[in-house]
């Protein structure tokens, strides 16, 4: 396991630990499917590909008819070091969200209609978006948690549609959509006339600061951020500097598929010690992402099973709650941006973008 | 809002905003219930007893039959600043926790029949006992985390009987509890003996460095700490000595009853700077507790919807996961400790032992 971890860690410049390699195989213990593994393992999908890739050099795994099998060396391994099948226990009702859907059940119909001829996912603005039932459970949290009703909430970017949803609740006092990609914006706001919603669409890129009439304006933001770290902080610092004050909530999501629990520590690190943030709620797997069109086009093309498109969900994330407190000081508009906002060595496009990682 | 605010920072000595009288309104609004109101607020207990005796005070809210009533003039005045009922939307499958129970179906039968004579709780050591549902969904999501199957579990403080749920389901390399109580640790240990259970009982004061044979002996660690933040690392820290290495987890409890938001950032900064692990899972109201008997005879006295018996389920924790990433270092075993282990000012009893808050 141990050599395994180190190879690792050499091609991917990520630290990989024993523990990470036995995660993998736990995986793959409980499926064939690349895509499942990945998700299985709780880990960035740079380091499950590059594990897998060692273990068939060490002859643990094997690849065939596009899917990954555990050798009979590979089980005898397991057995050994007592690595057991991942399983989970989520709740089927909610998707292991914990949140009902039961008082939304025809805004949810509703949005899908609405949503049908939405556009769709171009990799120029990093975009993918989540099922209309986790688009509306954002929105039913919210509510939930007294972030929605009677509130101000501004959505940082959204091809999920999210601010669609809140609108159509009916629930918020005003609901304002940031958002970069034209197709968006005008699909956003030919339906709120159409429709009625009252939905305010702001056309603007958030490497700017936020437009100055909405800095301070909004009890709650909602964004999905790029996850490389630039990136990520980018958003969440847009998003608290959009807040009114003490009390006011920010929901967010990370993944565990383009972040190390490396750079979660380090947002966790930021959130409470540079933003004064406290974090209420980190809720696993709460999002789940339609597979998009071009995601083969940009992983590794070095592994077989890899080139097999997923047959369901796969990339998923955890949602993030945080809540301002007294000493909470809106973050200055000035963050330094380059183009690492979309792109560090978690990022799935990463290996391709360079190629001296794809071949190490 | 800001008066009556200022009016509950000086009573309590904890800052309490606008936005935290806001969100007392908005549970009254939703409730009558005393007890409820508390859970709804998601504040601590005593912010918010102190926030209604001082709504009582401006004629925003009454206290007749044991309950709270918002007066005519607190309606108007929530319709004029737009506070509105706090709303709930938690998945009544899972009780809003996420996990499914279904393959633990058995074990929680099994539970119930022999946990039915456990020793009542006390409060010279804090106690008091979760569901048996919420005993079964920390073992579920232990298992479902993978930090439960194949692995070596430490119990600090185990009244929930974690240690006897989780031995029950066979899945563990091994368990031990370790506990103050010799009612609890005799009960733990005979049901062990006559059921061949092998759960490993330890009867020893945390308050004292782990036994020696345990440090760095574990795989993953659960516990209810108490809630006074000495209190809190001091058994986090514990449970975090127990740890093998990288890849190891900790589970805990953190209620909003006991602790405000300034308190989880604390705790928060501890985890992620002190003690360097990440927090991966924050879910709240996770643990349900069972009420108990000695709890009117400890909060204050000079409130009377607080006298009236809780009829339902009201104390909730949030569960928290860490992890322990490559750079983990086990803290060393000398932690301060004193009076203050169990007892700040957010402690459910800190009023009637400190009289002068209790007369401000």
């Amino acid at each position: 396991m141990q050599r395994v971890a180190e190879r690792v860690s050499r091609a991917i410049q990520l630290p990989t630990t024993a523990g990470d390699v036995r995660r993998v195989l736990s995986a793959a213990l409980a499926s064939n499917d690349f895509w499942h593994i990945v998700s299985l393992a709780d880990r960035p999908f740079n380091q499950v590909a590059e594990t897998l890739k060692q273990l068939e050099a060490e002859g643990w795994v094997a690849f065939s008819d596009g899917e990954v099998h555990l050798t009979q060396a590979g089980r005898e391994r397991c057995r050994a070091e007592n690595v057991q099948p991942r399983q989970l226990h989520r709740c089927s009702a909610c998707e292991g969200r914990s949140i009902s859907l039961a008082a939304f059940a025809d805004v949810l119909r509703r949005f899908e209609t609405l949503a049908a001829d939405r556009p769709k996912p171009i990799l120029d603005y990093d975009q993918a978006y989540v099922t209309p039932e986790t688009t509306i459970s954002r929105v039913a949290i919210m509510a939930d948690r007294g972030d929605l009703v009677g509130k101000r909430l501004l959505v940082l970017g959204d091809d999920d549609l999210v601010g669609l949803a809140a609108a159509l609740t009916g629930l918020p006092q005003r609901v304002v959509v940031i958002e970069v990609d034209e197709r968006l914006t005008t699909f956003m706001a030919e339906l709120s006339r159409r429709e009625g919603l009252g939905l305010e669409v702001v056309r603007h890129d958030l490497r700017d600061p936020l437009p100055g009439d909405l800095v301070g304006q909004c009890d709650t933001f909602c964004t999905d951020p790029p996850e490389a770290i630039q990136g990520l902080e980018l958003f969440i610092a847009r998003g608290l500097s959009s807040l009114a004050g003490p009390g006011c909530a920010g929901y967010f999501g990370m993944t565990l598929v383009e972040s190390s629990l490396w750079k979660w520590r380090e947002l966790q690190r930021l959130l409470v010690q540079k933003y004064r943030v406290v974090i209420t709620d980190i809720i696993d797997d709460f999002s789940h992402y339609m597979n998009w069109g071009y995601l083969l086009q940009t992983v590794r093309a070095d592994l077989g099973p890899a080139q097999v498109p997923p047959a369901r969900v796969w990339y998923t994330s955890s949602l993030y709650r945080v809540e301002a407190l007294a000493d909470f000081e809106r973050p200055s508009s000035t963050v330094e941006v380059d183009e690492r906002l979309y792109l560090d060595s978690e990022s799935l496009v990463w290996t391709r973008r360079n190629s001296h990682a794809a071949g190490a």
